[in-house]
């Protein structure tokens, strides 16, 4: 079955990226655009079928590979 | 609103990211992942509060600035 882990930045860890993207924004003539972070998803196609297993070895993935849990959260999804 | 814009390379669109991912997973023990591609989620905070009007000003934002369309497909979620 298929995993997406989405990867963020935590709030209040500062985001130079989103920031970058919400001044191009602005550059190109998008108005009313408030806070943009910006963020990382991973798809894995992995071979268990159980879903709370999938879950947990995704999950286990994320935080010793995928994500930096000091600035960043992660979400796990199945599909 | 919030949208969130997710791009992820093209299917056949050589993947470096993702075939790392898929590599250090291996190395560290995780066993039976199949292929693992790599994507970004921009989260974006949007005055618009019509969500036909605001998935548009998203939609348009990922073909401007955001995806390459080239090699990449975007999807926009609002919440």
């Amino acid at each position: 079955m298929k995993a997406y882990v989405t990867v963020m930045p935590k709030n209040g860890v500062l985001d130079p990226q989103g920031k970058a993207i919400g001044h191009a924004l602005g550059t190109l003539g998008f108005q009313g655009v408030g806070e943009v972070r910006a963020g990382k998803v991973i798809e894995l196609e992995l071979a268990e079928t159980d879903p709370a297993k999938a879950r947990a070895v995704a999950e286990d993935m994320a935080r010793r590979l995928l994500a930096n849990t000091v600035i960043e959260s992660f979400k796990v999804e199945l599909a």
